[in-house]
Order: structure tokens, then sequence, then C-alpha cells
């Protein structure tokens, strides 16, 4: 070898040595995993600044883990590394070298953790029937910590309550600091909506615009905030759901701004939206067109469209899901959008999900219109090629054609309370009604206390019938206090809960801080919730449904231990119910309980109803 | 053996021949049977003053058959043989005498013919998609015989035109006398309303009150009548359906009024009416009162509940069926009031038709609210305990959340046309939704051109979309010359055809009897009607829809040899349709020639439509 051919490569090693990637540049996800996990497949994207340039990677000889694979992009900033963890695997740190065709350019170690408990059963408990779900919009609930309302670097700078569209500071402290105010009530799961980094320019008070998926928003506290939030919730025997956005990021996402390859996304020859038409997923004579339409077409123009069959992106999305599942402990996800998925992909993840963690609950959004299209996309009674794995959906259904109609309409032939049951009689068509999730209103549809005219007593008809209703009732924040609006802009039922800042005028938290009407209305939920979380009757009971007569329907929570009857009269005037009808229900009773006051009523002849009135009672 | 003896022997020997029945007063169901039936099984039902004494029942050898077992009832009146007719048995006559303990009392002679062939394969063609259906009410279609108007010894004796509740006269004969007319219009099959006997005191005309299953009504024309209009049809290779009721008789019947014992009928402490609420059949959360009084209620104070439930008159009814069948050569059974018949009881009656006559079309009626409700009766995709085996319905639900909706609500997500293209997305539920019957109107419904507002150009629409749509399309009497009314009360949609009795103002069965406007309609059936029978993309094809834009809804019917496009605009207004959507299907062709007019329009950029049209053209 000449001399000059030593220098040669002397000045190459050094400028190789000078292009190792620091660990602080190089992102890798997950950011960590763990070991005793079922599937022993792991993904690692590795995103750095010309990374592909390693792709000749190394693994440090570990027991039980094997490096499968390397998978490379037409961008040079991202690499994947296939893994097996096998179950032997014992917790430790991965290291790994990233090296050109002649010398390193990277290194990474990576952390295996244990996996906190098998199935994570003592964290995780599954969200049921049995819990009340209260939907929170962090920023709108209670500002905990003021320093985290504007953060810089961030996009959206914006902080002012006056507009509904901007940031208002509410954080996951703020939401912890009425955990006693929440339990209170009878509330026993929050469902955030999500929590996730949305580093957008603006609307970024929502949530569902993703920029990071390892990132917990920083003005919502970050993941020490989020943690502490959680544990003080499992701590309180309460739980947590998660909201999970697979069909779309928001544009300023890196995997968008710097993408792997143009696969990862579906593309238009021009900026196409989606249909919103959910049905022509079911629909047998739907065109290619108008499938791909819906299912491809854009959310928004500024949430570009997530492509499930490229697998890389799906399998970051799945172990994503896992990721957040095992770190926080999350009893379940609510899935946004559910439709607008590859619902191919949706079976991979939620089987995913529930091999991992049995328990967990795992339920889809259904803006949908009609019984067979909702039912489509949860575990349901069909013989058709797509079978959904999905255990449970919100059930607009019982909304839209259901409470709403029942509380507003006249009572006709499928109309008023018998649009309702009508509702109700088609849950055959479900594999288990119970897994779906019965709510009023939420932070897309306009508050029900507007829906019913601002009219308390119906107000209190909707609370009744949601907390002894078959299913899993979910509250939306401010129901209890008469929160209002019409969802004309949306930003309208997502004001801030009163109370929830400093220097509030009034402390809806507090009941000084309540009107009267707004007490009756608090005390009345707090009443029922706290009698449902241990009336079995009505948590996990059975129904029995009667049909509506004279414009009353009535019907019955039931199980070997307790039965309840519940009357609703829509009606103004009061209504007299002549009870032998019910005889298969009340035989072996003579008298209720009025849950709301605790009177003692016969029940064996007639029972009178006034108007206006869920009549809730527990036979004795 | 003393003389006093003989004498006493004598004598009792002579009371009984006196009492032997003679063989006109007795009574036997079904009259007469087949050699060559699947079934070998034969229940014979003996109507007869005091038949009970002669309960020992003596066959008379016949090869292939024999008597297994007689069945007596309360009431002396009635007993049952069962026979079991084998395969080798040949046509002939049975010879049965009825013995008390000691001696004949009555003596039978039944037939057993030749079943027509094998399968009735050449008489019996049954219904299919290919089919336009024509509902007649035969009272109020045509008189063709004066003589039947008023039959003596009949408890109606009514003959009113000027009251849409009494009897008008119309009849069998009379129907026949205008297959000219049906033919030409493109109808290939008559539905009428029932024509069994119906000896009640009044509401005579719908026929719905049979009292007694062997008889044709007399004043339609009797069984005389009946054969020859059914001949009449095979020879023009038209086809006939009967009109089917399980679930209740006429209160005159002979098994009400001299019922063989209660158990035939279902009791109420006091009258009982049903509740016509089909869902508490589905309803998983149903009561059993609810179910109950849904099912065995009964229809109308005038017509008793019959208890499928009882094994005799479950025979009787599906024996009848079978005769009616064999006897008529029926091509399909339309069945009345389905979900009011006990379920199981129709899956056997159902299938002892379809075992017998595979080709047999089978439809009932379901008028209910809901997919899941009306798919729940026939052949679907659930699996649940209750599968119905019937092959189709009456597709209210394309009816009343279908076509109507469609032509008379502005456009909305729901709405309008949406509405219509919902609905049958939904089809996925059905095993077979080209075997539902598509309507506009029925005898019970408001009329079509009532319900579009007399509108000219919707009654044309509707009537686009019931020949050019999925299913076997059912014209209601008179829908082609714009009869019109609300039903309320449902006699006013049960009008004469004018031009059907001697003597009317207009005959409306020639073009010179019609208005302008009545004959633009007629001919627009005629037209589509005409190019159907023989457009098999119409009649057979496959079915493609698209998500409705600007209020217009596109869809094709298609298969490898045609593809039909159907553009339906119920706006005022014009549209301009952008094709380049559609390529799926207008891929290969440039042009299409309107149905209607014979013009050809290039497809291949844009279509123009005009207001209130479904454009109906076949591609080129």
């Amino acid at each position: 070898m000449t001399c000059c051919r030593k220098l040669f490569i002397t000045v190459i090693c050094c400028l190789l040595v000078v292009c190792i990637v620091a660990q602080d540049s190089l992102n890798v996800y997950p950011t960590h995993w763990w070991t005793g996990m079922r599937n022993t497949k792991l993904q690692l994207l590795v995103h750095a600044k010309n990374i592909k340039n390693g792709r000749r990677v190394l693994l440090q000889p570990y027991p039980g883990v094997t490096l499968t694979s390397v998978h490379t992009y037409t961008n040079p900033n991202y690499l994947t590394i296939y893994l097996e963890v096998s179950r032997i695997a014992q917790p430790g740190k991965l290291r790994f070298t990233f090296r050109s065709d002649n010398a390193p350019v990277a290194q990474l170690t990576y952390d295996l953790k244990k996996r906190s408990n098998q199935n994570g059963k003592t964290r995780i408990k599954g969200v049921t029937s049995e819990d009340l779900i209260y939907l929170i919009m962090p920023d709108r609930f209670s500002n905990g910590d003021a320093s985290n309302d504007r953060i810089a670097g961030l996009r959206d700078q914006s902080l002012d309550r006056s507009d509904y569209f901007k940031r208002h500071g509410g954080d996951l402290k703020g939401i912890q600091n009425h955990l006693d105010y929440l339990q209170q009530l009878g509330v026993t799961a929050l469902w955030l909506n999500p929590v996730l980094l949305n580093d957008m320019p603006d609307r970024t008070e929502h949530g569902y615009a993703f920029t990071d998926h390892y990132t917990i928003d920083p003005r919502l506290g970050g993941i020490k905030a989020y943690l502490e939030l959680i544990d003080s919730l499992h701590k309180r025997g309460m739980k947590i759901i998660q909201d999970a956005v697979y069909n779309h990021i928001g544009i300023e996402h890196f995997l968008y701004r710097d993408m792997p390859d143009s696969s990862w996304f579906h593309w238009w020859p021009t900026y196409t939206n989606t249909t919103y038409k959910d049905q022509v997923l079911l629909d047998p004579y739907a065109s290619i067109i108008d499938r791909k339409r819906m299912s491809d077409g854009w959310f928004v123009p500024s949430m570009p469209d997530i492509n499930h069959g490229n697998p890389y992106f799906a399998n970051f999305l799945i172990q994503h899901a896992l990721w957040c599942t095992e770190e926080f402990g999350l009893d379940g996800w609510r899935i946004d959008t559910y439709a607008y998925n590859d619902l191919e992909f949706m079976n991979r993840c939620n089987k995913a999900l529930l091999d991992e963690y049995p328990q967990l609950y795992l339920f889809g959004e259904t803006w949908v219109h009609g019984i067979p299209n909702q039912s489509f996309f949860t575990r349901n009674k069909y013989n058709i090629p797509y079978k959904s794995n999905l255990p449970g959906v919100t059930d607009f259904q019982l909304n839209l054609y259901g409470i709403l109609p029942a509380l507003t309409q006249g009572f006709g032939w499928t109309e008023g309370v018998n649009r309702l049951y009508l509702t109700a009689t088609n849950d055959f068509v479900y594999a288990n009604a119970m897994k779906n999730v019965l709510f009023l209103d939420n932070h897309d549809l306009s508050r029900f206390f507007s829906m019913v005219g601002e009219d308390i007593a119906k107000q209190k008809m909707g609370i009744a019938w949601l907390l002894t209703f078959r299913g899993i009732p979910q509250l939306y924040y401010g129901t209890e206090i008469l929160m209002k609006n019409f969802a004309d802009p949306d930003g309208k039922v997502r004001l801030d809960f009163p109370g929830g800042w400093p220097g509030d005028a009034a402390n809806k938290f507090e009941p000084g801080g309540r009107t009267p009407a707004e007490n009756e209305v608090y005390n009345y939920v707090k009443t029922l919730a706290n009698f449902r979380k241990t009336a079995t009757a009505l948590t996990t009971g059975k129904l029995m449904q009667y049909v509506p007569e004279d414009g009353v329907y009535v019907y019955f929570r039931y199980n070997a231990q307790q039965t309840i009857l519940c009357v609703m009269n829509p009606a103004d005037n009061e209504k007299e119910i002549d009870m032998h009808r019910f005889a298969e229900r009340t035989m072996g009773f003579t008298k209720a309980r009025n849950i709301i006051d605790g009177s003692l009523t016969d029940i064996t002849n007639k029972l009178k109803v006034s108007g206006k009135t869920v009549w809730v009672g527990e036979l004795r």
C-alpha cells in the first residue's frame, strides 16, 4: 500500500466518522418496545438525514433478538429495520450500527423494556357497560398549567378564549384537578379528544391532525401530564380512552413533509375530498370510483389520507396503537372516522390490539345513517365477505333515530318514542349491542340541551335514558351543567367549561357557581350515575321493551337480582299506565322505589307518570 | 236367535242405513288429490253431520295407498283421515267407509288424479325479474259477466258502483276480456286480489275474508272462469299469481262457524286486535305478551285469527296451497299479512310448496318499516335463530323509503334521491334482492299519481324507475291511465277501471277513451315495458349505482350483452351530468339510444337531462 493510498483512506474514514448521526438527531418509531409481547415481530422506522446510506444495519448480538431485514425508501432519510423479538428476550438495550458499504454512519441504542405485566391486566381494565364515559376536549375543560398555554416553536401561537377556533389553554392537569368533580358525578372513564401533537398552523384545538404520533402535545402538558392523569385515574379505579386517528394525519406531520415515498398516501390528479358516503362500502352495487373516493379521498385538505395498503405505514400505525396501550395503560380506544379507513387494515389493527390486550375496549366512530350501515362496521350477524372484528361503535342510530326523535317528534307509527323503540328492536343485527356507546351529543353534534329546545325536563329525560338503556353511556362534558349551542359551526359546541380557568365569571364545578337549574340537572346526573354504579340490572342486565302505547315507552332492565322499570313519557301531560301488561317483568313485585326521590309507589294496578319524565324505579 | 232379536237387528240396520251420509252432504278437504306428489302424506278433513260416529274408517284396498290413522275432534261433525299415498299409487278412486262400532254411517269416494306433469313444469313457469306483474282487484277491473254480479244465497247482496265498499260486479271474465290490453301494455303476469269465496255480509270486494278455501267466488265467475282465465294467460305465455291468506279467515267460514274445536283459533278473554307491530318478532328485547298480541291478536274483528300451532289446520292450509298450485297451475303466490302468521308455520308451508314446485315464486306482504325488519321475513344474510325461507317480499322499503321520497322530497344528505339510493345500498342483507317485488302503489296504498301531486312527469319517472330498477316490477291496475286518490279510506284507491263496465262514460282500455295525458303515460309504460321484455340488462342484469350528486341519481343495469344508463333528475331544471365519473360502465361506448324516443346522444363527455325525468338509454 502506498503512502498516497493510506492518506486517501484516512481522509475518507474521517469524513465517514463525521457523518455518523448523533443519537439525538436520529428518530426511531416506536421509540422503545417491550419484551413479552405475543407478536414477536417488530418494525423500527428510523428517520435521520441520509440514513439510507447506512442501510447495512448490524445488531450487536442480543439473546432472543434477531434482525431479519432492512427496508429502504426513495427518501434517503428513512430506513426500516425488522426484528424478531422472541419470547426469551429479556429487557435491555439493543445496539445497532448503520453502515455504508465501507463504514459506520450512525448508531442507535434502543430500549427493550419489560412489559408491565402479562396482558397488562393489572393496569388495563377495559371499558364495559358498567362504565360511564365522559368525553372531554382537553383544550376546553380546564387550564391547570398556564405555563404551557403557548409553546414556543409550535406553529399555532394563538391563545384567544374569545374565539372558539383558537387555543384556549385547557390541559391534562386541568382535567386531573377535577377528577373529584367527575368521580362524584358518577363518571368512571374519560375519553379525551386526541392528545397527540398537532403542530398545525391553526384549528389545533380539536387534536385530530397528528404531526407526531410519539409526542403528547406539550400544550396539554406532554407525556408527563398524561401519565400523571392516567395514574390518578387508575388509582381511583377510573379508566382512560384514547382517541385514535388512522385515516389521516396533519399535513405538517414529518411523515408527510418528509415522506418516505409517495406510496404512503393517497393521491389524486387534483385535490379530491372523500364523499363521506360510508354506504359505498356495503353497497353491493357500488362503483369502484365511488368506493375509492370514499376511502381514498382526503377528509379535509389539511389532512393527507393515509394509504393503509402501504405495509410500512400500516405497521407504523398498528405498533403505535400497541405502544400507547402499553406505555400509557389505556383501557380503550375510540377510533375516529372509522368508515374512512381501509377496513381490512382496521381488522388487522383491532386484532393486533386485542391479541395483546383481550380486555381492551375498542369502538369506532360511525356517524352513518341506518342500522345496516352502522352494524356493518362492528361485529355483527351478517354472513357477508367482510366481517368486522370491531367490538363496539358510537351508536349514532340510537341518537339520530333514537333519543332525539323520541323527545322532539310527536308520537306516530314510526315517530317519537316509536322511532327510538323501533331502532332498538333492530339490535338483533349486532353481535353484542351492549358494546355500543350511547350518547346524547359529542364534540361534533349540536348540544343535546339545544336539540331539546333548552327544556330542562327533556334534558333530564335524555340523561335518564342514557343511564338506564342498554350499552355504554357516554356523557359530553358540560351536559350536566346545561351547556348548549348548535354545531354551526362546531366550535360552538366546544366552549370552555365555566370555572375551568382562573378568574372565570362562574365556577360551575362548584354548587355555588351553578344556577338552580344547573344544580338540578347536575344532581340528577349524579344521583342516577351513582345509583347505576351498583345497579347491576342497569349495567349488565337484560333489556325488555314494550310496544309504546299512548305515546309512552316502557322498558325494563333486569337480572336475577334486580328489576328496574323505566317509563318514558315525553308528552306534556301526565299519563296513567295500566301495569297489567307488564306482568312478565313485574310478577313478584308490588312496589317501585323511585331512584331520584326515593319514594315508594304501588305498581300492581296503575302508575301515574308526569309529563316530560322518564320515571325510573327499582321494583320491590 | 229369537225372532224378537232378529227384528231388533233389522230395525237397527235400517236406522243405520238411513244415517249413512249421502256423498253430496259430506265435504272433504282437499276435494281431491294427485298421485306423483313428492310428499306422500295426505290429510283429509271430512266435514259432515255427526261424522264422528263413523270414526272407524275403512279404505277399500288400493295399491300404494294406506290409511294410517284417523283423528276426531270435540265437534262430531269432523273427522280427519291420514293417508300414505306412495309413489307407486296410480290415479283412481279411493273408497272409504265410515263405520260406527256396528255399522257403516257414511261412504266417500275420493279422486286421486294424475299430477299434471313432473313438478308441473310445463304449466308452471314461476315469476321472476323478467316479468312485469299487474295487480288487479277483480271486483273493480271489468265486468265480463253481468249474470254473476249478485248471487242468490250469498250474504252480501250489495251491488252499488257508487259506493266503493259495495260490490261492483267486476269478474274474472272481465279480466280475460282485456288480456290483449294487458299484454300489449307489456304485462306478463297477473296478481289478483283473492278469488276464493268471501261469503261475508259486507266489505266482500277485497276478498281477504275466505269462507271456503275450495270455492272460487261465484261473483267472480267461479272455478270455470278462473281456469279459463289461467288457461288464456298460459297460452299467451303470461302467468298467474294467487293471493294467499294464512293468517285469518272470514268469520263466516264454516271452519269457524262449525269449528272442529276451539284450538283451531286464537282466543282472548276479550276481543284483542293485533298491534300490527312486526318488530316484536325480531326484537331481541320483546316481551311474550307483545309477541302474542302481534301474532295471535285478530287482524280485524271479522277475521278470526288462525292458530297455526294446530297441526290439523296447518296441514289444511298447506295442502290447500298445494292443491291450488296443482289444480290451477299457479306461477306464484303473494302471501298476505306475512308477518302476522306463525313464522315457523310459514317456513313449513313455503317448503312444502317449493319441494313440489321449485320454480314457483312466493313473496310475502311486508308492510313494515326498516330494512332489518323487511329482510327478516325473507331469505337473508343474518346468522340468527329464525331463518326465513321465503324467496321474496313486497319491497315496501324501496317504496316508502325509496321512490316516494326520491320524487317528493328535496335533495338532502339522507333525503330525496339520496334516500332511494341509501335504501338500495342496504340490499346486502338480502340473500337475493332481485326476488323482491318493486311497486309504486297497491290496493292498500295511496295511488302513486296522488302521492306525486298528480304530476305526469313524476308519474313517468316512477314508472321508469319501476321498470329499470332491480327486482320484479309490479304495476297496480290503472296506474298507466293516471288513476288517483289517497287511501283514505282504502276504497278510494280501488275504483273501477273506466271502461270496464258496459255503458261507462269513457273506455280507457282504448286510446280514444283516454285523455292525451293518459295516452302519454299509457304509451310510456307500453314502450318501456315492451322494451324491457327483451332487455336482459334490465331483467336479469346487474345494478351499479353511483352516489347521487347535485340531486341527480345515476344507475346502470348491465350484463355482458347490454348496458342501460338511467339518470333520475327530480329537480325542476335541466341538469348537465359529467359522464367521466361513470367510465367503469361507459367504457367502450360513445352513444346512448334513448329508449322512449329512440334518439342517439353522445355520452363521452356531458349528458343533459331535463328536469323531472328519468333518462333511460341503451349504450352503444
